[in-house]
């Protein structure tokens, strides 16, 4: 099984230099020539782009350690994945996908001749062409690499539950400064040496950012060797700046790093797991740029931040440059590279993986075709018996968790659980009847559901949850993240790529197929954090979601635990994603029977008759709400005005699936206007209750017949520690407010002074006791 | 000057362990405790508080250190303050500075005697008391730690410039896991020695976090070693469970770090400085909930995660628990910590630090007390001569640029500019002329503008920018933030922590004096990233503090460089705000000569007359703009439309100040409705080309009179690697899509047909012709 380390021959050594050439110069042409791919004639001012865009100081280290690592895939059969830390060398993966030929495979316009050649420079960074990024649209790739920090979260998320899988990892020193990298170094604490694949990192040191050096590279070696240990990984150093003795240093290195690798993997899979391997890595130190200009206008550009983007540009207007690039070009010696019709005749058939085996063609780079479909248990088992409604009060989440250790139980290998440190408190920890928390570190007696093979995974990094769980979900598998909704903020950002990526998924790249949905269950949601304080009361990730494509994002607000259960089971079931689900923990009263929770959900809001005193097509007011806790303020607040106001026709709404209320022109999930006039009317006043900023949902109905009469309640920036109630009427949340509100919008009110006297005394009792409430909200509702 | 380690006398001991036993009964007394403050009585229900809320498990090492931290001042006259990354303990911090007597020297009402402790003990997680975290009421703090992982920047922050400074900084070993603690590390490479304090870190090694172990305390001790060495720290391990040998370590080890950071200092002010120093640190390994109970129902408690938050709750329901909690309290002796006054008896005299070096009391924790008004240079001298409107092609950071040197001229050691890498990308590299960028580890010949002295601080983590830039600013001084517009996204959740910290502070905590605004300059915005592609393209950070406090938060995008220079020059003077300023980099077309610049952006917005064609109360259409790029398009479109309807009498409005916008009731710079009225008319097409999401607009003026006639163009969330005048027509958001917009809300137009024709024909140009727009807009407003 080990494989022999063995000085490369002379053979070995031109062959990866004719292949390394191959690909800078395919690097190179796609950043400048717009045509004459093979330099039939001397470059004019025609041949080279316009605009000059693209990233060369990375590209040349990502073309050597792809031209490494296809020797050994094709030597050895291994299965592997290319992971692009610095994503903006997208020129780099484009090259060695159209030299492996993956690339002609997706893109069939693109052959291996001069007219393709042709095509793949001039669509680089163009028009109509390809991102300067390894985005969606590059074979192989599950990384972007535009925002820095998630290529080794997103690797590590690839190989769970792929023991076969090898993720090699580049990560750029510049990007290694990022908090999420510097965080997911960590993620060898959870990865399962018997079930897992590995992740083999190499930390690309070559020196620069875009302007600046790295941090990493002006360190001492042993200094930088000490981090790199202490995040429990075993450096092997590959490092000249002589191009032939790299080879064979890392040629050295790959075999030793492969080896290591299949040792731990065999001891773990026939021994069994003693302790927490070592893994191996790679430190490849090179220069940035290398085997492009040494210097442009007595600056030195190669091994400096003057390679990092287009070393000289404005060809067009200075012609002498024209000669530059093409002695850089001809430095290639492209004629040894191709013949006359652009065919490649570089000697590099030892460095070509058969088709299967090709890191652009890797299933695992295109999860959606190796993605097998949740078995997803039905909701009946788990459902609450509603008794009456109100009278139940019962914790959403934690029945939840039951259901969700069932979906564990059917989904061994192709399901997980993310959060940070608080699956527990979000009570999801029925999970744990089925599953432990990975923890692939030491262990004492006093711990609990703490396994080597646990499938519920925790660190206290929201970024490096997400960035496993994106790799989770885009090499194939299903997952959700549990977190508290004021820090699911801290991953917005990485929401944002991940839409971004779906969108162009989905809609750009046909022969990438639908991958899981990235879920996420928010809880512990503003409403509820009233004992931690301001700090943990947000609402603003809905809001920064629901701007992105309407293709992608969902954003549910179940109001009680049947139907949490029903989008549960509804969001398990769709592909390319996010769907938020906001539903509270603390035990909350019931209002659904399933059944009717399920058709509730699937309808996405609807009247609720139970709660109406008017089945009137004209009612005098609509109570509406969307959000647990403002469903019970609602309800409470239509109870005191059928109390006070017995005349008064209310009609009660409530809303799971927050974008119906969009435009059906702007968002699928949204309703007609005519939908919506049947369901808000178009001239009763609608005082709507709503979990988040009453701003998003201004912005959403916008345009609707009607909206001037909507009156919205929800968070308002303000917070502190108090009761749960408090809270509320802190924010005019609350059913006092909401009485409040409903009574002045109402014409012709001849009690009005009195309610309002009324709710005022409430209020004031409220403050007066205000600790009455205790972890509650008032009870009076359905007693 | 060098202090002599010493064995600490029992008399030293018995005075450390009262200390820390009335340290640990006043944080168990804030927790559990209404009333009977002194045990006078046996504890009853009553005394005990209905809801129990808080953080117990961290709280006694916080104690531990913070007794420590005051001998080692007492004796030595440090200048230290005490950032407290594990934040949720709160009572520890709020048990200290009552201790010392800071607590009581800001809150009056709360004195050291019966009822000053029933009232300090009462309001502790209560409502209308005190939060339960380390938030901006508690004395001595600048990090909340409710969200994790900023401690470490904002201790580095706090130190900067502010050389006799130390900043003592307690990190959880929970925190340790998140990414932007474990960037912050490197912030070792960026401090100083002869001009910036120093940071003690202190990583507090307890074991557990809220259901986990963590994972520096699952690693073995020489791999943790390896890490803090290879992050450049001498790690000083005080390990024990034995408290009178963890008083003597902990005291060794202060000492020892104290000598070792006055020897850096000193050598580096006497002799200058030759290479990176080595500073030392702290580990403390102690047992998590250390004295409180060992275990509760059979199940371990003390040095397990059970202690993290109240060990034992619903003391009301379970008398037998109040004996628990009493045979605790006792535990601590409180008879020997207070007479029955409630006056503090224990024997700590030696570790109280006079009043002006109390660590509740120092200045540097409330910043705006030292804060010094930055001198602010005219802008005169830097504005841009118009000319003739349109014609002068300039970069606006540029100039910003030359104008933030000038600020960094005048202001020595009271003004920074933080950046990820970007900040000559950016253009504001005439900085450079004044200062460099901050480089503390290995410098090469080759290097340029770098230097160990220099105020421009530049590390490829978006969070520790942000997290310097805070502890900068909440220590007092001034500074500007450069980022790309996409990846600010990376810090929103910070920027929405450090909004709720100024919204407190300013509002409700009044002994906290007013400190600098956070600045922020977001540039490489969504409409010139068209060479990145789409990842780099999201201006969803505008929105997302949109949301945020009013009083805190307000959004500037200057049309050009004179009114770039004036928001610059506003907002440098502005306090306790968030300021995000939008402009593009690019060269890119004056308007306004700098006096009408800044008359329009201290108005914030307003008519443009010249280039309006009436000064009619009642225009037919009018075109507004905010935002660089849409201002150019929406000139543009007024031009067409000028051109091919001269009877068309249009009025053009810049918006500068988003806010303006926003009613008057909601926003301070909200305009009333009657100003609205005058500048938007009520009745007129309003054709708006915005910046960011049309969504953010819609909100703000969903109650406008006259709201329905807007029709708001901005970006839709279509993006790719193209030409910028592409980006534009992909998001409809160029001057062909806004003239097709204008036309189709006019009523009775004959020639509408042939508009829309030729506006058709236009786009089907560009579409042909993509790349001769090259790297600019087309050029047709003004000539």
């Amino acid at each position: 099984m080990t494989i022999r380390k063995s000085t490369l021959s002379s053979q070995d050594i031109t062959s990866l230099n004719q292949y390394w050439s191959l690909a800078n110069y395919l690097s190179v042409g796609q950043i400048y020539l717009l045509d004459n791919p093979l330099l039939k004639q001397p470059l004019t001012r025609q041949d080279v782009k316009p605009r000059l865009l693209g990233h060369w100081g990375t590209t040349p280290g990502l073309n050597l350690i792809y031209a490494h690592l296809n020797r050994l895939i094709a030597r050895h059969q291994l299965n592997m994945i290319y992971v692009t830390g610095p994503g903006h060398g997208g020129p780099a993966l484009v090259a060695n996908t159209y030299i492996e030929g993956s690339y002609s495979h997706y893109y069939p316009a693109i052959q291996q001749n001069e007219s393709g050649l042709k095509r793949l420079f001039k669509q680089f960074s163009f028009p109509g062409g390809v991102p300067s990024h390894v985005a969606p649209e590059i074979p192989g790739s599950i990384n972007e690499g535009g925002e820095l920090g998630y290529a080794l979260s997103h690797a590590f998320g690839a190989v769970f539950d792929n023991p076969d899988l090898i993720a090699t990892c580049v990560i750029g020193d510049g990007e290694a400064e990022t908090g999420p990298l510097a965080a997911a170094w960590h993620s060898n604490k959870f990865l399962n040496p018997a079930s897992d694949g590995a992740v083999l990192p190499i930390l690309h040191l070559n020196g620069y950012k875009i302007a600046n050096p790295t941090i990493f590279a002006r360190i001492p070696k042993k200094e930088l060797n000490q981090l790199l240990k202490g995040y429990g990984y075993q450096p092997i150093w590959v490092e000249s700046s002589d191009v032939n003795a790299v080879h064979q240093l890392m040629s050295d290195a790959l075999i030793q790093a492969v080896n290591r690798i299949q040792k731990i993997q065999v001891e773990a899979r026939t021994q069994g797991i003693t302790q927490r391997p070592i893994w191996p890595m790679i430190v490849m130190k090179t220069p940035k740029g290398w085997t492009g200009p040494k210097s442009f206008e007595n600056l030195p550009v190669e091994d400096s931040w003057r390679s990092h983007q287009v070393p000289f540009k404005e060809l067009r207007q200075f012609p002498e440059r024209i000669e530059l690039l093409e002695a850089w070009l001809r430095s290639y010696n492209p004629e040894q590279l191709f013949d006359s019709t652009g065919r490649i005749i570089a000697d590099i058939n030892d460095l070509i993986p058969e088709d299967s085996l090709q890191m652009g063609r890797n299933p695992h780079a295109n999860g959606g075709v190796l993605m097998q479909a949740l078995k997803i248990p039905g909701v009946g088992d788990f459902a609450v018996d509603l008794k009456s409604r109100g009278s139940q009060k019962i914790s959403a989440t934690r029945v939840m968790g039951t259901y969700l250790a069932e979906v564990m139980r059917l989904n061994e290998s192709n399901f997980r659980v993310f959060g940070p440190d608080e699956t527990a408190s979000n009570r999801l920890d029925d999970l744990y009847q089925v599953t432990a928390k990975t923890w692939v570190a030491e262990q004492l007696d006093s711990d609990e559901d703490l396994a080597m093979d646990g499938r519920v995974m925790e660190i206290l990094s929201e970024h490096t949850c997400q960035g496993w769980l994106e790799g989770y979900l885009l090499s194939g598998r299903h997952g959700l993240f549990s977190c508290y909704e004021a820090f699911i903020n801290i991953v917005s950002s990485m929401a944002t790529q991940h839409a971004k990526w779906l969108q162009v998924a989905s809609q750009k790249v046909n022969w990438r197929q639908p991958i899981p949905s990235l879920n996420y269950l928010l809880t512990s949601h503003v409403w509820r954090q009233d004992h931690n304080g301001f700090s943990h009361q947000d609402p603003g990730f809905i809001n920064h979601l629901s701007n992105k494509e309407p293709n992608v994002v969902r954003l549910y607000f179940p109001p009680d635990t049947n139907c949490l259960l029903a989008v549960t089971q509804k969001i398990l079931q769709t592909t390319d994603k996010i769907n938020v689900v906001v539903a509270g923990k603390q035990l909350q009263p019931q209002w659904l029977a399933i059944d009717e929770a399920q058709k509730h959900c699937d309808q996405g809001l609807g009247i609720w008759h139970w709660a109406s005193n008017t089945d009137s097509a004209k009612p005098d007011l609509i109570i509406a709400c969307a959000g647990d806790v403002p469903t019970i303020e609602a309800l409470a607040a239509t109870k005191i005005l059928n109390q006070r106001l017995p005349d008064l026709s209310i009609r009660f709404v409530n809303v799971v699936d927050i974008m119906t209320l969009a435009m059906d022109t702007t968002h699928p999930h949204g309703i007609s206007d005519d939908q919506f006039r049947q369901i808000f009317s178009s001239d009763a006043p609608v005082i709507l209750a709503f979990h988040g900023y009453p701003s998003m949902i201004h912005r959403l109905i916008y345009n609707r017949p009607g909206h001037e009469n909507f009156h919205i309640h929800g968070f308002n920036e303000e917070g502190t520690t108090t009761t749960p109630f408090d809270m509320l009427v802190l924010n005019q949340l609350d059913r006092y407010h909401l009485v409040k509100n409903a009574v002045n919008r109402l014409q012709d009110m001849t009690d009005s002074g009195a309610i309002l006297d009324d709710m005022d005394f409430k209020l004031a009792q409220h403050h007066k006791h205000i600790l009455q409430a205790g972890d509650d909200l008032p009870d009076e509702i359905f007693n």
